[in-house]
């Protein structure tokens, strides 16, 4: 019986690795979002909504490039609230560089909420490197 | 150690050897579907003809949330037959539990050849992690 | 050879924390087409730019399928010389042998310059599971 008991913590051990394994995945996401229409915008946030509530401790990233970056423009984002807000809550909204330089953008406009990569696309083929999931938003 | 450096090459060629020399692999995909467009749902059935045609043993999962639901619904799907044909060849449709409560689609209407997930992105997420290949469905 | 074996997960180990280190990573790129929509098509051109300027060693691969075969269609693409001139510098283009059937695609008008697979979605999903990352084109 003390054998056992002495075994007990390793056990317990053993069974807590094999929990954290089903239940509670560490998820890392990296999300693509190019369109500029604004219903795609706000059903991003939804899904954001969701995704927040059923794996509360997630890493995401929003890539915002090509139209998409309109998202994160306070001139023209109809969900600039939500983005703070999300980002208060530790998901980060990227702005690509790239699309700034060639649609003109005025960078003083871009979200004070948002970070930025030089190029949208090769940031999210070095996050799937580095074995976060991909997702593509939009229809 | 030198000698494991220099035979290490070797060593991972047999390995891609093997690789390479298995031609019917096991595929595992999982397939995002976000339009409620009818001409991307007749698409859709299009490719999973093909899929299915080129590698009759994969595993195949359709996750359908947002519109997407739509395609799983008795009420206005226009491919439900399809639907129910491809699920008895061992293709699973998952229809988004969060979309369903957001759009309050009556749970009763959807095809009964449908699993559930509780939000369609994470479970992509989690397909990811465990090494399935992701597929955007869609223009 | 048997203790070699033991030691190789070590090695990789060892290769793989290397690799991490190195900023110039490898980047190998699965891109799919899949909308006829020209602006896509231009769009995508000025990606392949940015993305060639960012990461010029990467290796890439652009599967069109679908109405997405328009773009390497002689007779309608009007990005034809842009592919040829990507296509000059490594990037390579893939055009669906199932589409070409189901489409009645004229095979002759299919630029030079492409390649051919017999499956466009099977082929991404291969390059997935060779640890190739996926990039869906389009908004």
């Amino acid at each position: 019986m003390k054998k056992l008991l002495l075994l007990l913590p390793l056990l317990l051990a053993l069974v807590s690795v094999g929990n954290a394994q089903s239940e509670a995945r560490h998820h890392r996401i990296v999300m693509q979002l190019v369109s500029g229409d604004t219903l795609v915008h706000k059903g991003l946030m939804r899904q954001l909504r969701n995704m927040k509530e059923a794996a509360p401790d997630m890493e995401l990233e929003v890539v915002c490039h090509g139209p998409g970056m309109d998202m994160l423009m306070s001139d023209r984002s109809i969900v600039a609230d939500k983005v703070k807000e999300f980002n208060d809550k530790g998901i980060h909204f990227l702005a690509c560089e790239n699309t700034i330089k060639e649609r003109k953008l005025d960078r003083a406009q871009v979200l004070p909420s948002a970070g930025f990569v030089n190029a949208g696309i090769i940031h999210i083929v070095e996050r799937q490197e580095d074995g976060w999931s991909y997702i593509k938003a939009g229809l």
